[in-house]
């Protein structure tokens, strides 16, 4: 076996081992325990947030948000397409109806374009946005790759059209703007609701699992409330409302509260490695390697390598069979949401760089325990390939 | 502080501790995994099953089940009222409308009720079954505590009118028949669908975690597939279907592996311990501890202990509070699922057992870790005190 080195793998360099043993030690391995509260309360002051409740998944996150919103059939939520497509499902699961808008250089949601869309396709009448007679009621905002979207102008236009603002900081966890109306302000923490996913190959993980927060610590309970099965009275079993079981367990929050020590670790590698990769594809002809929004410092969490179509005419399925038999793992960007048949015949909006990055975007190993040396390898190899590939044309 | 007798707590004295460092120093802490592949096979062995696919909940298995069964907007599913409101919500996720339908004295949806409603409250047209111009689609029976429903004469009706059915199985992991059409089945194997819960209550658990079988091993597949964001090319992010966030993770799966080791212990203590009860409350006045369906083996979950309404008038909470005070935690059986805020407007058929049995049975201490010493004291304590209030009366 030759070398291999993955995308994005999980780091278990710290307590993980000691807390999961004390979770399983003490019986509390469910939906109750010390270790939630203590993800709960760390997440809450790493983010300079009131309040978190620790959940399943990201998308559990993202359909309590849409839960909350008051989000239900008949409803249109405006939702990005370049995005895994769990950011846009709940919106189905809440037989709502998406609207598809496109992303800007950051791959996030266009800003104006989601202005001119509320002015130009929708009507405002006693303060519900409406386009062709539904009531738009939100906004999902997702921060793609470690980026953040452009918060200030975005929740201009929501303030102004009454949107709930869902922001899916999944990729963005320890994301903050650095200047601007929002300085100090981390992603999730800007719009009414965030939420984040600790899967397996997220900054940090717990497993599967999630979290939401939200305005206020009373939303924020009651989203908590909504994910323990709604019951108004535990005891007796008396439930008010439609719950979910999306609670997270005990097990995974001992997992989380340990990789949340070492979470600030993880961004400062991710930043250094990054810094390394840029220097390597310095001056490269044909890809760059992408920025992060300016006025923000990125958690980078994923690496952005933009492929020049003028001279490379490879598939991404090529180029990326190519880099695996290096043993270097590489991803493509998704296939676009708009274009996955559940949602083929759903509106779109204006769509340019969506499709434009989809085609161009490769994202190479980022994980936190990545050497100077292999990171050298990585780029050597990317560069050597576009190079050879650019000559054969 | 005094003694403390937990009602149903979980018992970690196998293997669990080491599979799951194992997975930690593996780092498939995630949504893949060994574990979970081991867990599925062990759990289709065990129930003698074709396949098995892992998930997060039981919720999340009666969900896929139903999203599985065809069941959508403006259906009508056939549900039972005694039972956690879990086994009925994902009725509502589906936008479907529930009706009601009684128990027998297995606490276990009647089957003549199921018939006569099926015989003179609906007309069946084309092969479907229509309940005021809406289709009925599925049946979901619950298996309560440890109980069986009748499933010979469930499944005549289920297939004289094309009704799905799914078994929540999840308080009757290991129940199956000893005679009979379905002599040396297991709970959750032979409806259409089997749905499993390992919450921590359960007899054996994952922390959270579910389980879901079916009829054929492409429909489990295809759960599996729905359970993972129905990813048709996961590489490449190509999705033919909504999907959903309800994989298990191999954490939870590691932990599982090690509880299903465990598994016919832990229902030959329950088994043992159910017969000391017995022998403790025979000829007792005021109480006695209700049976289990004859004809099956029981997996005896939950001990119930029906209480002489004639004799005794005191309310459940003075009762459950009552023994609380002794060191003994115990509970009333669930407010009725058609009483709840969400459902009080849907329709119920015949409901006369299910509102009997809420007012009258309380479940008591259950843990596999019980001593014979502890099984006395409850039996003691609880025929004390129904004995001195039904002298008060």
């Amino acid at each position: 076996m030759g070398r291999f080195i993955p995308l994005s793998v999980p780091n278990f360099e710290g307590n993980e081992k000691k807390y999961v043993d004390d979770a399983i030690e003490q019986g509390w391995v469910s939906t109750g325990g010390a270790y939630i509260t203590k993800l709960e309360q760390e997440m809450a002051r790493f983010l300079h947030t009131k309040a978190v409740a620790a959940c399943q998944s990201g998308t559990a996150a993202l359909h309590l948000s849409l839960v909350e919103a008051g989000v239900g059939a008949g409803d249109v939520v405006l939702v990005p397409t370049l995005t895994f497509i769990a950011a846009v499902n709940p919106v189905k699961y809440q037989s709502a109806t998406p609207v598809f808008i496109d992303c800007d250089d950051s791959f996030c949601v266009d800003p104006r374009k989601l202005r001119t869309f509320c002015e130009e396709e929708c009507g405002f009448l006693d303060g519900v946005l409406v386009h062709n007679g539904h009531p738009v009621r939100a906004l999902v905002v997702v921060h793609v790759f470690g980026n953040m979207a452009d918060m200030e102008a975005i929740m201009e236009t929501a303030g102004k059209y009454n949107l709930k603002v869902i922001e899916d900081a999944t990729e963005a966890l320890g994301t903050y703007y650095t200047e601007g109306k929002y300085k100090g302000r981390y992603a999730g923490t800007i719009g009414d609701f965030g939420c984040f996913s600790f899967n397996g190959n997220k900054i940090i993980t717990t497993g599967g699992g999630g979290a939401v927060t939200a305005g206020s610590s009373k939303t924020v309970e009651h989203l908590r409330f909504l994910s323990t099965q709604a019951k108004s009275d535990p005891q007796y079993y008396i439930h008010d409302e439609v719950g979910y079981n999306y609670r997270m367990t005990n097990l995974q929050a001992a997992l989380g509260v340990a990789q949340m020590e070492e979470l600030p670790e993880f961004i400062r590698r991710k930043q250094v490695n990054y810094e390394q990769y840029k220097d390597e594809f310095e001056g490269f002809a044909y890809a760059m390697l992408m920025p992060f929004r300016e006025g923000t410092s990125s958690n980078h969490w994923f690496y952005s390598v933009l492929i020049d179509r003028a001279r490379i005419g490879a598939s991404m399925r090529e180029i990326i069979a190519a880099l695996g038999e290096e043993g270097i793992q590489t991803r493509a960007i998704w296939g676009l949401v708009n274009e996955q048949k559940p949602y083929e015949t759903e509106e779109t909006y204006q769509l340019e760089k969506a499709p434009y990055y989809a085609e161009r975007i490769i994202n190479i190993p980022s994980s936190t325990q990545i050497t100077k040396e292999e990171i050298t390898y990585v780029a050597d190899k990317v560069k050597q390939l576009l190079g050879s590939l650019a000559g054969n044309e």
